[in-house]
């Protein structure tokens, strides 16, 4: 099969000292696992309608009027980086949707694996799968070609809905101390499937083994930023 | 049962003429009929939300990526309309859901009943009623108390998505004229349950058939425009 292959740039910096604890992101070599642009659009574009289709979906089951006020910004504001990403696609090309579809099947796959049985369960894995995403193709943004990774980095970073979902899962939590520890255990699952789902966006070199390992610290760094997310639930990752 | 009654002004313009064919709304009857702001809001901000609803279930089970893709404006569309009705709900009270919640179970129904058996019928549905209620809350907010009509037009008056809907149902009926005189006759029923929701919407006085007398105008006013829609799409409405 013909894959394009990016050129390799090395530009790491010689590093005198440890940066204390921080973990050190190793931008040069994660650049070479970073998709050619138009892939890295079309899944991010893609994984922002599905996040906005789970919510949506939220929405319209929420409990009650209030729960689905307030839950609505954060449908509008992954749709609004779908549209903000497919606008970045039609810079390139006429039509988006032929960018997305190869990712269409495996994202509706994950979704419908993660959509949980009950509403808190499919609260809880969109809490978990949009922060880690996001922040996975935060940092794969990095890498991108033509310096356009800053602007995708303001379009993913913009999370103004998150809050609301954190407020609404840790209310039922307070109500209920047992769906505390099921969510907590659920929101383990999630993550696994999650992280495959991110594992699928990285351009692979001819050595395998070598991606793995340069791949491993944004994991960590990802896994630390999620891990801090749930604290915020009062949940253990 | 204790209602507010609005003080009944008229403020009637003498016609000379009649102005050739065109309908002329009576503004200052139905200045009678209009509800309150805060009830007025609360409907009109609920209906978004549930076409927002119904338009996000249409998104996620779109055929093609294509299709999801150009449906994706017209859901956002909507859920902005129900956020800048709720923000000028905010104006008058802290909690939103409040006035909205009365008006909940019965939307609710109305968008199980014109659900749809399918796709296309969904999508008619949708077409027809985003139409007719957008249009006859924008007739009712001629007579809103405080001036605030004009706002509340400016809102419910831009459909920037509601061109993407008329051509994937034009281009289904281009491809099978079944499904043409199939939508015409589901879109008839829809029109009946429409109309009752907004028929709901109306303040009444002490003198119902009155009432009704009053707002036959705007109701076929309102019909008229949805015969102009569905010509648009190639039905017989």
């Amino acid at each position: 099969m013909f894959t394009f292959r990016r050129p390799k740039v090395r530009l790491e910096v010689p590093r005198l000292k440890p940066r204390g604890e921080a973990l050190q992101l190793p931008r040069v070599n994660l650049a070479e696992l970073t998709p050619a642009l138009l892939p890295y659009l079309g899944q991010a574009a893609y994984i922002q309608l599905s996040l906005f289709e789970s919510l949506s979906r939220i929405v319209t089951q929420a409990p009650t009027v209030a729960h689905k006020e307030s839950l609505g910004p954060a449908a509008g504001q992954a749709l609004d980086k779908h549209e903000r990403l497919v606008a970045e696609i039609r810079r390139h090309v006429s039509d988006p949707a032929v960018i997305m579809q190869p990712f269409a099947a495996a994202i509706d796959d994950y979704r419908e694996v993660v959509a949980g049985a009950n509403w808190y369960e499919a609260l809880t894995s969109l809490y978990v799968s949009a922060g880690i995403l996001d922040d996975f193709f935060i940092h794969l943004a990095a890498g991108l070609e033509n310096g356009s990774g800053p602007r995708m980095v303001q379009i993913l970073d913009a999370e103004s809905g998150r809050q609301a979902i954190a407020t609404i899962v840790a209310e039922g939590i307070a109500n209920d101390p047992k769906l505390g520890s099921h969510l907590a255990m659920w929101g383990r699952r999630v993550v696994g499937d999650t992280l495959l789902v991110a594992r699928s966006a990285i351009h692979h070199t001819d050595n395998r083994n070598s991606d793995e390992q340069r791949i491993e610290p944004v994991f960590t760094e990802v896994i630390a930023a999620h891990t801090r997310r749930m604290d915020g639930l009062g949940l253990t990752a």
